[in-house]
């Protein structure tokens, strides 16, 4: 990568995987007047960002020649097809991008593969999960937390900044990684505690939609209490993130925290009630069922109260909502 | 009451007890240009208020023929004490205000206590706790949770509304004391699980700052731990909430799930923890102090990161901060 | 009480309430050659005592002039009517017993209550509650913890132990109580710790009768963990001791621990569980229920295992049993 | 194995590891007239065997040809290294023993490896693990869960009732692995009540040795609960077991409830509880430790008691004690 990245004309810029979140984020560069060319498996999920003036092309080769190269797939084997299967972004010796920027959620141990990968071909990797779902990205509210080496990091962080609310460098290697994991810790615990308290209020005579408007004003509300209101208040479990996969989290989590000798009692205990949702058999719903499990172990059956509630995205969300 | 308070010349307000809170409350009815009069028992506390176009009357008798006194006081007997206590606001049968809004933390008892006084003597009550601390009122970012008599709520409503962000009336009777208590639970086990995670990314080699930062501007961040930033990064512990008053939180929340029936495991927990806080003997502390007991449980030692820190509250807060 | 009570021929010995658990430990001090006189409410009840040569009487009065009085009833209430009520142990002024040992399980407050009222008359008072049931009693494995006046103790310990296995003395006032709840919150934490290696076991693959049998003859087993096994095993419910009376155990230990600042995280943690026991609304069977609980937090519904099972009580207990 | 075994004149026998449990197991079955020959890596540990008729061999060869090869080592590794490594037990294809018993503390993982070694030379294989102590093992108390072909249980079971009080078969396979994780799981909850009940009723007032007394021979007491009293009462954390060895089982443990979908949030608790004994730096000393922490959380700190407290295992221990 040359000057180029840091000054006008503007760095040539790749996407790979354009699913739910990552047509969003790659929509949000090109907004931008960035350079880009987007590539999908199912290609027909790219044609869109044509709108936003992207380019898309139909094969990865097309990408390898990029000064930087974002990829957001779904799992671990999935960045390993896109970097180094066959017709892999680095695949080609003579031909390679300057910079890969990671922003799938995948384990420690698969980032640092990948990194080797990158940096035994002069290649640049930085891992940058992100914290949100495709509606926060849209409302702009998308963060991103990034590690590798803090010269890489300087050159693209301008180009991260088009794609979210903030960027935040935590460190060198995969630290990243561990960070995004420990979000995702805090977003089970609290949808737990959410799940009790709603619960306590609720069966104490104050309905839910009231008890989450006053908790989403107050100092404890968050764009997450924010945006699994309309959920918790009309009982849609349609998944955003099953228990199944918060499950995962809380194992990578749960794994570190054994490795770095960090007793986690609230994390844990909360893990074993994540389990206990998986052992409900409903494992195609959203993970907010906690809640009702935390009815259910109340002596409670809840019921849907119908109402338009805001979820903090730009958009009431409701049963009864158009 | 009479329509005056929902129309011009506009209803006339008392204001009894100025302390941090009260001040600060106060000061933005003052400002909404509410004809508004003020008594605390320390009465240079309520002088600050006449630059803000409010009077200070010398004892709370000059409030009493008021359409609407609000109560910001310390403890349930400094309640009592102000409403029916020597000289107090309700001892004159002649000379009764219209509606009292006690926006102080007391338990449900004392409150439906005071909501009985109230209604023999004819004067409307409602139970309107906050969240949020000095920095939030003065920040514009305080949240009122109200319940009480539906009408009564509505004459008051556009009253309230100065003082902070937003205004969530819950229901009938001292429901809002439930839901404060609930709210506080939450707090509780937010700060727990802030202090295991953050732990788990600093062993794993995040600076706290860093991580704060990430976790601040993610879908996870709300005003709590935004204003709590300050102390985990630079581990200032000077008290704006002691364990102690944090495990009477706790106490009262599970009481009140143990009244009705509802198995609360986290929050259980968590006050488990609190009380284990308490039991380091450092209760003149923040109840922040729970960061350092969850590192040295991790076999480390905390040190600050001397590094300046938004609390979101308007003002870079930090060890080198001016 | 004279002299009398440690040389032959003896104290003369009140016995006041003969339930099921008190009929026993009559039937076992009378067999034991003391001279013993027994009332109950229903009179029927200690009838067969006299076949062990005690005899019956139908009013308290006639046990007001014993040496000692052991009462054993069901609640505090109950043992405030035997004590002070109309016709009451101790309304005579002019014809009070010596001492009364109480072995029934009532709170720290009521016993103190009790104390003072005996201490106020000269009458000594003991704290003498039990751990065990009827079954464990008539196999003479009952254990007694004991506290009041040292020199009170001493008279009576020779009593005592005719009733169990064992006698111990644990300190002055009614330390005894505090004892008792301790030794109920353990059986709780157990009964949890059983159910949850119990389903694990079983859901691996091994019956429950056998993953007992092992326990059982293990340094884990217990008179306790082998009583409960035919519950474990063949899901025989009928209560011996309810989620409801556990709870109120946990109440009491709980509020004991928050009162003498001590954590107790396990401990709380399965008070939540006996909460979501109670939850589940099966609140009239044993509380061996917490082993439903958890098989269905995992997935699994259990099924009888219609094994003979050894309760460890001197009688194989099970389904086809005679 | 010829019919040999179940018949005069008794099976030969070989022993593999004469460490502190094994040289006392192995005394027992030599001492019940059984014709047995002892190795170990130091020769010197198995020597005291031939007092009690053993002979002892210097090479793991001389072990090949009996009927029966019992193991008890230290590792998983140890085993491997026993039967299959450089002149191990299963190196000679003409020379193979008839059935292998491993009594070791190995994971399944590893029990099935070995498992399959044995029967793919023809060697019957059965998993035995233990529970107890050398202590156990003296008293005679030691108990034997047993899993693998029930015909080849069959064949030994005799053998092994030498060994301890009991012997439970649970199943097919590597089951009894499962069972004597989950027992210790049972081992660390219990040892975590037990310090939380002990603290309460220390603070109490009540001395730990006569709360542990009554406890011990209460329907709640265990051969476990004894032996541990002396280290509860005296603080001699000298260890048996420690912390990071206990962890390694709730890792075990807590892997296998993940794998099998079974939620144990009372294990999971302690398990962080026992992670944070590690946390205090103190690795070396026995986990019981477990209290010291407990006392510390409560704001105490523990002295000795020098009491001689019974074991339970025919030796008063104290601190006192000859």
């Amino acid at each position: 990568m040359t000057d180029s990245t840091t000054s006008a004309p503007g760095p040539l810029v790749g996407w790979i995987g354009t699913g739910r979140m990552g047509v969003a984020m790659a929509q949000r560069v090109a907004r931008a007047g960035v350079d880009l060319t987007a590539w999908n498996r199912t290609l027909s999920k790219a044609e869109p960002l044509k709108r936003d003036g992207a380019a898309v092309c139909e094969t990865i080769a097309g990408l390898r020649g990029k000064d930087v190269v974002l990829t957001m797939v779904s799992t671990p084997a999935d960045l390993e097809q896109v970097l180094l299967g066959e017709g892999g972004l680095l695949t080609d010796p003579g031909n390679l991008p300057g910079i890969v920027v990671d922003c799938s959620t995948v384990s420690t141990e698969s980032s640092a593969a990948m990194r080797v990968a990158c940096e035994e071909r002069g290649v640049g990797f930085l891992a940058a999960p992100v914290s949100g779902n495709g509606k926060v990205v849209r409302a702009g509210a998308l963060s991103i937390v990034v590690s590798g080496p803090k010269e890489t990091y300087d050159k693209v962080a301008h180009l991260l900044r088009h794609i979210g609310r903030s960027v935040t460098y935590v460190g060198e290697g995969d630290l990243a990684r561990l960070v995004k994991i420990a979000h995702n810790l805090m977003l089970g615990v609290v949808t737990q505690t959410l799940a009790e308290i709603t619960v306590l209020a609720e069966k104490g005579g104050v309905p839910r939609h009231a008890f989450l408007e006053f908790l989403n004003n107050s100092v404890m509300g968050s764009a997450f209490t924010r945006y699994k209101s309309p959920a918790f208040v009309n009982l849609d479990y349609t998944p955003t993130f099953t228990p199944i996969l918060l499950r995962k989290d809380f194992d990578l989590g749960l794994a570190a925290a054994r490795r770095l000798d960090v007793p986690m009692p609230v994390t844990a205990l909360t893990a074993q009630l994540v389990q206990a949702s998986v052992g409900s058999g409903r494992t195609e719903e959203d993970f907010s069922i906690l809640l009702d499990l935390q009815a259910a172990a109340s002596g409670m059956t809840l019921k849907p109260e119908n109402v338009v509630v805001d979820d903090g995205l730009g958009a009431a969300a409701g049963k009864d909502a158009l």
